[in-house]
């Protein structure tokens, strides 16, 4: 990872350091892919004691962040890195930030999991949708995590192409709910509940799509932020490999 | 701001660098506040071409995003800050992440208000609330770049509070809404619209909570996410002031 340094010594605590750091995110990443797997499986089920153990263990993601950007800015202060080593920092303090929404939004999953397990009719068609929908972003996440993992910009690349299919599916609960709220007021609560489970993981793809950008950004040392599919796809694959 | 530093030279450098970032943000923080009273102007008073001059400018929101964020690379790889002067540079790299937020969900208003603009009918009481949320959220956002721009934790934990009364203004948007949807199923779709310009006046609350605490951060050294009103405030306030 510093192929940029010269001092042997300090490259070696260096790399040992980000070591370290890299297994905290991806251990972060872990888990809150599976708070998102839990947390959409509590909704799909009604089940409420599964939705609460999320709810609790959120906190856990918002200590790894702190822990994790605590030891990236020691690593700044004390290691001074510099080129592809600070980029490396860089990318893992921005990563993490998303990886804590991705927690937030699993959370705001279960919450609402919680609220609709009570409820007398149970929406199997609509059910199925957000089968459909997790299986796409559970994937990605894991795909997401791979990517970074091997630090493999053309997996990143891969992994960042499949918010596409979330956002459309998205789409698809979004007008599907609409029709039901038309087709039956008095369920309006409720599918406006559903509603925002679709939304949170349609925000989780961005939030992948983002750790994505940052493995790229890592990797080949291109900033990737606020292109659309194809610029994404052209700026990677000109590159290099490496 | 580099009272940690001891080579003048370098101190002098450094802060004049800090002072360019410093003000770049504060600019950056002042168009996104425009971005927001203009696209709620625009979603209140349907007035398309402005919500449309709103998306176009927010492209610029994101190249000042790259540019800070490319300058604050630089000054850790040049300057190797220390203690304050890298929390402060930290802070600032995080801050710009939540403006530029800040700046998508004003965009997101505006094209909400692009295509209810055409509407036919016009929820005269619903706008009032809008206009309530949105003065309350301009509010919010002028506070949290005066307490930047001042370096004041004080008033940044006083913008920070503000986030309490824009959920509460949303709550009350939010229920509103399921009532209208249920009185006249017909405007559905319209009034789930509306109810997204009131997510994404929620979500720039949240973001200028953000803002609010990496100031805290960079002025006192407190790491204050994740806690509540309550938390936050005993600990801001139990600091000697600098």
């Amino acid at each position: 990872m510093s192929t940029q340094r010269i001092d042997g010594h300090i490259s070696q605590r260096f790399d040992e350091e980000m070591e370290g750091i890299v297994s905290d995110l991806l251990a972060m990443g872990e888990l809150v892919t599976e708070q998102t797997e839990s947390a959409l499986f509590a909704f799909i089920r009604g089940d409420v004691a599964l939705a609460q153990d999320v709810i609790s263990k959120d906190t856990r993601i918002n200590e790894l962040e702190l822990e994790i950007d605590d030891h990236c800015i020691q690593i700044l202060a004390r290691r001074q890195p510099a080129a592809g080593d600070l980029r490396a920092v860089v990318a893992i303090m921005k990563a993490i930030k998303d990886l804590e929404r991705i927690g937030d939004q699993a959370k705001r999953i279960a919450r609402i999991a919680v609220k609709l397990a009570d409820a007398d009719e149970r929406y199997q068609k609509q059910y199925g949708e957000f089968e459909l929908i997790g299986s796409h972003v559970i994937s990605m996440l894991q795909n997401t995590l791979q990517a970074f993992r091997e630090m493999d910009a053309d997996k990143a690349l891969a992994a960042a192409l499949q918010d596409k299919s979330i956002d459309s599916d998205y789409e698809a609960i979004l007008r599907q709910n609409m029709t039901y709220m038309m087709e039956d007021p008095r369920n309006i609560t409720r599918i406006v509940e559903m509603t925002w489970v679709g939304r949170a993981i349609e925000r989780i793809g961005d939030h992948a799509r983002n750790v994505c950008e940052y493995t790229i950004y890592l990797v080949q040392g291109l900033d990737v932020r606020h292109k659309d599919d194809d610029q994404l796809q052209a700026i990677v694959q000109s590159r290099p490999k490496r």
